[in-house]
């Protein structure tokens, strides 16, 4: 990198030396010093999000630096892992201070909350692209995989489905009373380390819900070879959620909209008094293979995907 | 990332379980699971090459596979770290199967000439931006720092200076006899990881060469808080640089021109007997602050920079 855009980074980065113990060198070198405790693994994620695909032009910089990293730390939690350093490669298309102010406050705002170094990075001109590298411990064989799920396991969800789907939807017009929440959750999610540590030796698999319940718990399925049950019924959903599903038929929608960065887990029966609060069960593991909704005790088998590029 | 995704992905990158044995879960959960030797830190760098900034449309991809993977091993080099593994975040326009296919067969192949797995990594569509984040290790406390020139160092290059300059210069229309070496260096630089293992314990100071010989030493003077003078005769330089600095009097270039990805190091007198085969001391850390050369005896003050981006 050169001193100017290093100058630059720096100003609004807020850069010194790192915080977290296990980051023993920061930026300013050709690479970053990490070290890990012993008998930990590090987990390591990388996520990018790009103008006109991820976002337009006028989102909110300071909400787009809080949900770029919040996306990469969702992948850490879904892990079990413990977030502690990102680096972060900006392309961007020109220099617009007020912009880059707004946006490394959202971003320097929630790795603070989660004691994560910005140990990293790269930065560049052209189109606006941002791809983040998100780096946490989990110790030795006790990551929450995607391949664990086991046939009898109750599958569960931390807080509520839809309501980021919901905030897209007021975005593009959707009329809402009290829209804030869904808005907060669709701009800015909250990733659930907390939750993703409080299940290692709990859940056997775990993932987040990036692209829609109904499309990562299919990771979950597929990876596991086995098939599940979800009891419509069950599905916590907000007052506004179960308000637009009312007026308009659309049940699926929270079980196919993406965005809300919560976590999908399976988890013995046994272990269930001891979930993290505000999480709730709404489905099961099943031998059969496929993803069965059961609305009321009518069951149908259910296909839809979340988003793919280039599909 | 979505399945269709992974499915691209897959047979482009020929993914399969990670082989080098640190890379314990690979391409297909939330998160990949790397484990480290005892004592070792992790070494982490990330760069990002941006369509029309870095490389034009027409670009050879296998090339730029290679390249992109070697800028970024280059940086690993430059610790003194020994690279074991890498993530991918590629943005694409469009599908296109025969240049992703070379582009990914220049990846791989760099990757496992070193035994680097692709573990993990994320796939977008937009403008053409590859952002790589490479990852290595090093004995504890052995990196090779910018920061640790003393004076009286000498300051040593790998391979030859200004081959990739000469390269960019033919590409844009420069006429040269036996092209290909200069062309090479610039298209598909090795990154030069022995040299880089070979020097700990020997070399104080290491930074690798990428935005030309002059402005990267500068970063070592900088944070080492000492000068240099260079003694521009002893420069290594290939038979159509030297041709094309007597052609055109352009006796700067090999100081200025960047992309050779050689390093440069600084190495107290008495290790010089140590270096690895290829090394060639070019100057000789000063108390006095600022970069001087020597040309001939008559000793003037250096002060171009490399490029950079918003300037």
């Amino acid at each position: 990198m050169a001193l100017a855009e290093f100058d630059l980074i720096k100003r609004y980065f807020a850069l010194h030396k790192p915080q977290h113990p296990f980051n023993q060198l920061g930026i300013g070198d050709d690479c970053a010093l990490l070290s890990l405790p012993a008998n930990h693994q590090l987990a390591v994620t990388t996520d990018t999000m790009v103008e006109n695909v991820h976002f337009f032009a006028d989102v909110d910089p300071q909400q787009l630096g809080h949900k770029l990293l919040a996306v990469n730390l969702s992948d850490l939690a879904a892990m079990g892992a413990e977030p502690f350093a990102v680096t972060l490669a900006l392309t961007l298309p020109k220099v617009d201070e007020s912009w880059l102010q707004a946006f490394a406050a959202g971003f320097i705002g929630l790795a603070q909350q989660f004691h994560v170094d910005l140990i990293g990075g790269d930065t560049t001109s052209g189109p606006l692209t941002l791809t983040v590298q998100a780096m946490g411990t989990v110790p030795q064989g006790r990551a929450l995989l995607r391949s664990e799920a086991k046939v009898g396991d109750l599958i569960c969800v931390t807080g509520e489905l839809g309501n980021a789907g919901l905030g897209l939807k007021i975005n593009q017009g959707y009329a809402c009373n009290d829209p804030e929440s869904a808005l907060a959750r669709f701009n800015q999610p909250q990733p659930r380390i907390a939750e993703g540590l409080a299940l290692r030796g709990i859940a056997n698999a775990c993932i987040d819900i990036s692209d829609g319940l109904a499309a990562d718990l299919r990771h979950i399925l597929q990876q596991s070879q086995v098939g599940a049950c979800l009891d419509w019924q069950q599905l916590p959903l907000s007052a506004q959620v179960s308000d637009y599903i009312e007026q308009t038929g659309d049940w699926r929608m929270p079980l196919i909209a993406g965005d809300d960065y919560e976590l999908c887990f399976t988890v013995p029966a046994e272990f269930v008094p001891k979930l993290p609060v505000g999480c709730q069960c709404v489905g099961v593991i099943e031998a059969e293979p496929g993803l069965r909704v059961d609305r009321a005790g009518m069951i149908e088998v259910f296909e839809a995907k979340g988003f793919e590029h280039f599909s």
